[in-house]
C-alpha cells in the first residue's frame, strides 16, 4: 500500500514539474482565463460539490468529529458564494510575473536585471476547511505555478471532487489538468512523499494548526512556509498616549481571539503603571482572564492569576492574556528576544526616536508603531491576496501574497560580449 | 570528546545571537569602522599570520596534501595586501540594510511599508582558502550579521590566527568579538552542530567541492545558499549571428575551466551546423576535447569523442565540452530543463521574440541573450562583492552579493489605529 502511495506521489510530482513549465509560457490572459473557467466550473458542479461535503460530514459525524472541526469541515451554499467571488477577484489581481525589473547596463557593457518568474511547483498541506483547496489553487495558478494539494482525510470526498472542478476548468482554457492536482489518498505516506520531492517540489506551505506545522518542518527536504506561533507583543512606552495605548491594547486582544496576530502578553513601562487597572477592568468586562507579574498585580489588583514562566511563551488563541511591567524600551526588545515568536510586535509611544529604534531592532515579520497587531494581514497590507505568514526570515516574510509565490532570476542582454 | 564539541558550539551559537542583536542595533559608520580596524588589525598581525599559514602549509605537507591543495592552502603577503584592501572596499560599499521602501497609505489609514534588516546569524563552511575567513566576515559584517567560520581542519592555524585579528579589530571599534567567530576544534561533529541549529544560525554558505555541498544539504536543518553543479549552456539558435556566435562559445568554454560559470555543453540549431567544424578547430587548438552527439559528429568529423547520456549532465570543470545539434529553441530548452542544473544558460539569436521565449522560459539563476555565460558573477552584475552562488529558487538566486545576506520586514506607522 505505501509503495503504491509513493509511486502515485511521484508521478503526481513529475507530472506537476511537466505541468509547470508549461504553465511557465502561457500569457496572463490565459491564467485568467483558467480561473475564470474554475469559478464557471464550481458553478455547473455546485449540487455534486455540496454533496460530497455532506458525505464528509456524514462520515465524521460517524467517527465522532468534535463539533468544531465538523464546523471548519462544512462547506456551505454561502461559501461557494465566496470562492466563486475570490476566483474572480484573483483573476483581477496585477499579473505578479514577467516583469523585468532594476536593468541597468555594466562597464563590461552587458545589461543586467532581473525577471519576476514563477517558483514552479507548490505543494499545499491543510486541514479540515475544503475552501482551501480552491483558494489555494487560485493563487498559485495566478502565479504561474502547479499546486499539490493534500488536504485533511476528514474532507477528501469534497476536495476530491472541488479537484475535478479544478480540472475541467483547467482543460476549458486549454492548460493541463495537472496544474492543480488533488491528492487522491489519505494514507499519510502521501505527506511523507511530498515533503522529500525537492526534484519536483518547490516549496511547502503548510496551514493548520501547531502540530501539522511541526511535523511538516521537521520531516520537510523542500522549503517551507510558514509560522508555527503568533506570540505577539503590545508594548506600551513611557511615552505613550494613553488613549491611543488603552485602544490599542484593547484591540490587538479582543477584536478575534483565534487568529495569530491577536496579541498575548502586554508589556508596559512602569512609569504607565497607573493606567493599568482601566485597561484591566475594560478587558474583563470583555471576558478576558489576565494574568500578571507580581508588579502588575500590585498595580492593578483586579488581576487575580498569577502569570508563571510558561505564560511568556504560551500563544492562547482564547480569551486570555499575560502582562508585565518592565522599565523601558530596552527590558521590552529583550523580553520579546528571548520569548517572541518574531511574528508581529507593536509599539505604542509618541516618542519618534524610541519608536524608530523598536521598529530597526525587533526582529520580526511586523513591527509596528500606534497601530494594532490586528493588521498584520494580507489584505489590510494591500497584497491583494494571502497564502500564509511566514515567521521565517528568507525569501518571504510576514503575510505572504502573491510575490511569495514568485522567484525572481538575472537577465542579461548583449550583443556579442565576451569576458575579458 | 563528541560532547564538548557541541558545548563549544552551543556556546558559540548562543553569543553569536547576543553579537547579532548588538549589532542590529549600530550605526553603518561603526560597521565601516569595524572593516576598517580589522584591515588595521591584520596589517599588524602580518608575520604572524604568515608564520600559522606555514605551519598548515608544513603540517599539509608532511600529512602529503597533493599540490593543487597545498597551493590554495598557501596565503602569500601579495595575497594579504589584496584582502586588506577588500576590507577597505567593502566599507566603501553603500549601507545593504536600513532603508524603508515601497511606504504607502491603505484604506484603514495605516501606512505600510519594508525595511531591509540583517538575517541575524551566519555559518559559513568552506575548505582550504584561508582568505575566505576574512572575505565572508567582512561581507556578513557589513550587512549587521555575525558569522561563525569554519574552515577546513588543513587551514586551521591560520583561520584561527585570523580569527584573533577579527576579533581585535571588531573589540577596537567597539563591538563585541563574538561578531565574526572562528570555530577552534577541527572534529567534524563541528560541522553537523553548526547545521543542527537553527534557533541560533539563520542561514548556512557552504563553498567548496561538490562533495562539500551535498554533505551539508543533506545535514542542515538550517536554509542553505549554495550551487551544487554549474552545467551552463550555450544555444546557438538558428537565427544567430554567427561571429557572436562563434565568439560567445569560444569565451565560455575557454575563458576559464574551474569556474561554475564555464559552459559545459554546447546546443546548436541544426540550421547552423556548418560553422560547427570551424568552431571545433578553434575549441581544440585551445586544447578542449569535444564530446559530440552523433549528428554533431557527422557534421564536425575532428569531433572523434562520442558524448554518452552522462556528457549531458557532467559538469567538467576542466577543458571538455559537449555538443548537441537540436531542431529548434524548444528542443534546446527540453534539453536544458532535463539536464540543466538551474545555473546560468545563454542564447546567441537575432530573433527577439525567440530570444525573449528563451529568457522568460529557462528557469536558470542567470539567464543570457548574446553573452557570455562567464559573466554570470557578483561583481559582473555590479553587486558590489559575492558571498556564492545559489542555484535555490528562493531568497537569493544566482550570484549573491550583499542583499542575500538580508532580509525584510513589515512596517507598520499608525496613529492609534485599530482593526474594525
Amino acid at each position: 500500500m505505501t509503495m503504491d502511495v509513493q509511486e502515485v506521489m511521484t508521478e503526481m510530482g513529475r507530472s506537476a514539474r511537466a505541468a509547470a513549465r508549461v504553465l511557465a509560457s502561457c500569457s496572463v490572459e490565459q491564467r485568467n482565463e483558467a480561473l475564470l473557467q474554475i469559478r464557471a466550473a464550481i458553478a455547473a458542479d455546485r449540487h455534486a460539490i455540496l454533496a460530497a461535503n455532506e458525505m464528509d460530514l456524514e462520515q465524521g459525524r460517524e467517527s465522532g468529529l468534535e463539533a468544531a472541526l465538523l464546523d471548519r469541515l462544512a462547506l456551505t451554499p454561502a461559501q461557494l458564494d465566496v470562492l466563486e467571488q475570490g476566483l474572480s477577484q484573483v483573476a483581477a489581481l496585477p499579473d505578479p510575473i514577467g516583469a523585468i525589473s532594476d536593468m541597468r547596463q555594466m562597464p563590461s557593457g552587458i545589461d543586467v536585471g532581473t525577471m519576476r518568474v514563477p517558483l514552479g511547483v507548490i505543494g499545499m498541506i491543510y486541514e479540515s476547511r475544503p475552501n482551501v483547496t480552491i483558494e489555494a489553487a487560485s493563487l498559485c495558478l495566478k502565479a504561474g505555478n502547479a499546486v499539490i494539494l493534500r488536504g485533511g482525510s476528514e474532507a477528501i470526498q469534497c476536495n476530491k471532487r472541488l479537484g475535478d472542478s479544478l480540472a475541467a476548468g483547467l482543460s476549458a482554457a486549454g492548460l493541463p489538468a495537472e496544474v492543480a492536482q488533488v491528492v487522491p489518498v489519505v494514507d499519510r505516506a502521501a505527506v511523507r512523499a511530498l515533503l522529500t520531492m525537492p526534484e519536483c517540489v518547490d516549496m511547502v506551505v503548510p496551514r493548520g494548526g501547531k502540530g501539522l506545522i511541526e511535523r511538516v518542518a521537521a520531516e520537510s527536504k523542500v522549503p517551507v512556509l510558514a509560522h508555527l506561533d503568533g506570540v505577539c507583543h503590545v508594548y506600551i512606552d513611557a511615552d505613550a498616549d494613553r488613549d491611543k495605548a488603552h485602544r490599542i491594547a484593547l484591540n490587538a486582544k479582543t477584536q478575534r481571539y483565534g487568529t495569530c496576530n491577536t496579541m498575548e502578553t502586554l508589556l508596559m513601562a512602569k512609569a504607565q503603571a497607573d493606567m493599568l487597572p482601566d485597561l484591566v477592568t475594560a478587558l474583563q468586562s470583555e471576558g478576558v482572564e489576565v494574568r500578571g507579574c507580581e508588579a502588575s498585580r500590585q498595580a492593578a489588583p483586579d488581576i487575580t492569576v498569577d502569570a508563571v514562566e510558561a505564560d511568556w511563551s504560551t500563544e492562547y488563541l482564547a480569551p486570555i492574556l499575560s502582562v508585565k511591567l518592565v522599565d523601558d524600551v530596552d527590558e521590552a526588545m529583550s523580553h520579546i528576544a528571548r520569548y517572541g515568536s518574531n511574528h508581529t510586535e507593536s509599539i505604542v509611544t509618541e516618542n519618534a526616536s524610541t519608536a524608530e529604534r523598536f521598529l530597526r531592532e525587533v526582529d520580526s515579520g511586523s513591527v509596528m508603531h500606534n497601530a494594532s497587531t490586528r493588521f498584520a494581514d494580507g489584505f489590510e497590507y494591500g497584497l491583494g491576496a494571502e497564502i500564509g505568514i511566514s515567521t521565517g526570515k528568507l525569501h518571504a516574510r510576514g503575510p505572504v501574497g502573491l510575490e511569495g509565490l514568485t522567484s525572481r532570476k538575472y537577465i542579461v542582454k548583449g550583443d556579442g560580449h565576451i569576458r575579458q
